[in-house]
């Protein structure tokens, strides 16, 4: 692990106070221009979120580097103030979050595919023809009926979706050097896990093991027929939001996914709303009694990675048209802002910094007209790193001492 | 001690030449909107300044980093170059440099607070009744007639103000490995200097025999019968600040405290002016035979954090007025700014980031119209670490070497 020299100091500073903090993503909210017609942002007709702007601190977070397109864990570990170049996630654990697969200190977590193999064990479709979660779910059951674990290790398999699956193995001093089985190609067969360098380590043999088994149950299968296995990865062992920030906080998110990074960094999860209203009043709700509260709205990213702008401008207008319930709840700081930007001429995450707006008190003038990526450049908050914007939250609910006498 | 690579490359590449860079430290200058009124500094008719402003590169300071709110050592620690995230000052010498204690290299510093104990020994006020600052002086000279000193050990006691006091211990080998002994509560006795884990160190058993002393010789005090100590610190051993940067200092400030600051990093003191216009004739002479002057006003502070906008406003409408006295010196490179910004609405340091305007030659046009928070956001040094700013100023200066052929 790199240093989190800001981030301990941070902890150290912070107290407690009564003041409540709510932070709505709405996943991959930055957009490109889209020709002439404007970001999605700029196109959305949204006047509670401009009107908040003009009590806002806005400005642009830079989730992971200048450059670099975040994924969905990278992109809220720095919303939530972890540094994701130095709070790194494996696939695995990703993987794990992904089914609420609920990860202790001691597991080590893989992704998986099916994969179909010829008579001479070469790899000939990756995705095993992209089963279905149905067949998924009927060569998981096979698995876990047919294996036999290892002596002193539990072994885990879950259903993702389609081709797509977990393992997970819990034991006394696993570790997580064991190599990749995916080759990435076709027309080889997979490596073994427990290859040199790897043959070193107790779990690549453990592994290995657990592949030839599960082969031998597989055999008779048409599509899915064997397992590649890839992102080994211990669950991290990080200081939790809780005691790092000094902050009773809950999660509001209808995902898997972000409810899982949520729980990772200790954050309990309280609802999980999915359209704009339920995101609001969940929010609203959790305010009550929590100090901080994470609401996620996914269909901005969902629509971005679909291509589909108007789709984007109406989740946006949705969302907006929702935000009088939340604001009923006059959190002391309130935060609109993205994990990543998903433009729909993209169709995929991408590397543009995120607009953020943080309504809060001790302002300094000169606020945004509107929010948008544009208005946004220039704003109070200037462009700073996306794990530097819950300490300035904090900064303004008084949270944090003085650094120094 | 983390890293100081920024530092370290500016140092190697310093190089002399007769330029004179004047610091003009404004302390406390930010603030933030106050309602429709906008800033202090957005209020005050200054019109010396705006002309400035438009040959200046403009920007903000960041002292700590992002929503951390700076005490006034690491604040000026900035302001000289040295990050004070890597060059953090204890407590103790803190205090130290408040009274202008000739600190030396061998001692330790820690602050004292008198308190008063019960029969029992527990404490009953950890203030001692905030007696007065003569009280403090009569209650010092006793300990000071009666305490025998360890062997081999000079101790210093000084008064600072109010129940708040200074010990300094002088001698070889000692170390900062003391127990605090400030329980920061009443009802219970103050906690050895010497409990585990500081049982290992001999300078913990002096300073534990010391309090001892102390307490017999106060005991028949009504108020300040006992002391609690707590920021044990040896005085830092630094990189000093002509060498770093090949400069000849001299610092001009009528508060104690900014002229420890000041002479932490090596740089001399050459006048104690306390008004706008002394400060500014201060500075102008000492331009005359030196290649840096830090100068120092400190009332914009102290309107700040006694609420008092008016008396803030009128505190730069002073300054602003005293500026030309400083420009007839002509100095090569005049930096505006201050060490932290103090709201008249927090009453206090805050974390927002510190407006600077540089009068320098080689600048790039879009110039700002006027010196304020707002102003400043979009000017051509943006938004820097305020330890980034001396090298700035040194490379208008041309003081600065190219980096590599």
């Amino acid at each position: 692990m790199q240093d989190d020299n800001y981030g301990k100091l941070i902890s150290s500073l912070a107290k407690v106070n009564d003041k409540r903090i709510c932070l709505l993503v709405m996943d991959g909210l930055g957009d490109c221009a889209n020709g002439s017609k404007g970001t999605a942002l700029q196109i959305a007709r949204k006047p509670n979120m401009n009107q908040l702007a003009g009590q806002s601190a806005c400005g642009l977070l830079l989730p992971v580097g200048t450059g670099i397109t975040p994924g969905s864990g990278p992109g809220h570990l720095g919303l939530f103030g972890y540094d994701p170049t130095v709070y790194v996630v494996g696939r695995g654990v990703l993987s794990a979050l992904g089914v609420e697969f609920d990860l202790q200190n001691r597991d080590v977590a893989a992704r998986l595919n099916f994969c179909t193999v010829d008579a001479q064990g070469n790899i000939t479709d990756r995705r095993a023809g992209r089963i279905s979660d149905d067949e998924n779910r009927r060569v998981i059951a096979k698995i876990r009926a047919d294996l036999k674990p290892p002596k002193g290790v539990e072994v885990f398999f879950e259903t993702e979706a389609e081709h797509r699956a977990l393992l997970v193995l819990r034991g006394d001093t696993l570790d997580d050097n064991i190599g990749e089985t995916d080759p990435q190609t076709t027309g080889v067969p997979a490596p073994r896990a427990d290859r040199p360098p790897y043959n070193q380590s107790r779990t690549a043999k453990i592994v290995a093991g657990i592949i030839d088994q599960v082969g031998k149950i597989l055999a008779d299968e048409k599509k899915a027929n064997f397992i590649l296995a890839r992102g080994f990865a211990k669950a991290p062992n990080w200081p939790l939001f809780p005691e790092r920030y000094q902050l009773k906080p809950a999660a509001v998110a209808g995902y898997p996914m972000y409810r899982g990074v949520a729980r990772l960094v200790g954050i309990p999860v309280v609802g999980q709303p999915t359209t704009a209203a339920d995101v609001c009043a969940g929010a609203a709700k959790a305010l009550a009694d929590h100090t901080f509260v994470f609401a996620h709205f996914k269909y901005t990213d969902k629509t971005g990675e679909d291509g589909d702008l108007d789709g984007k401008v109406r989740r946006i207008e949705e969302m907006d048209a929702a935000l009088p319930a939340l604001l009923a709840a006059k959190p002391d700081v309130l935060i609109i802002t993205g994990d990543h930007s998903t433009p729909p001429s993209l169709k995929a995450h991408s590397w543009h910094p995120v607009p953020v707006l943080m309504a809060a008190g001790h302002l300094r003038g000169g606020q945004a007209p509107a929010f948008d990526e544009v208005n946004c450049r220039g704003g109070e908050i200037g462009t700073i790193p996306s794990h530097h914007l819950l300490p300035l939250a904090m900064a303004h609910a008084e949270k944090l001492e003085k650094y120094g006498a």
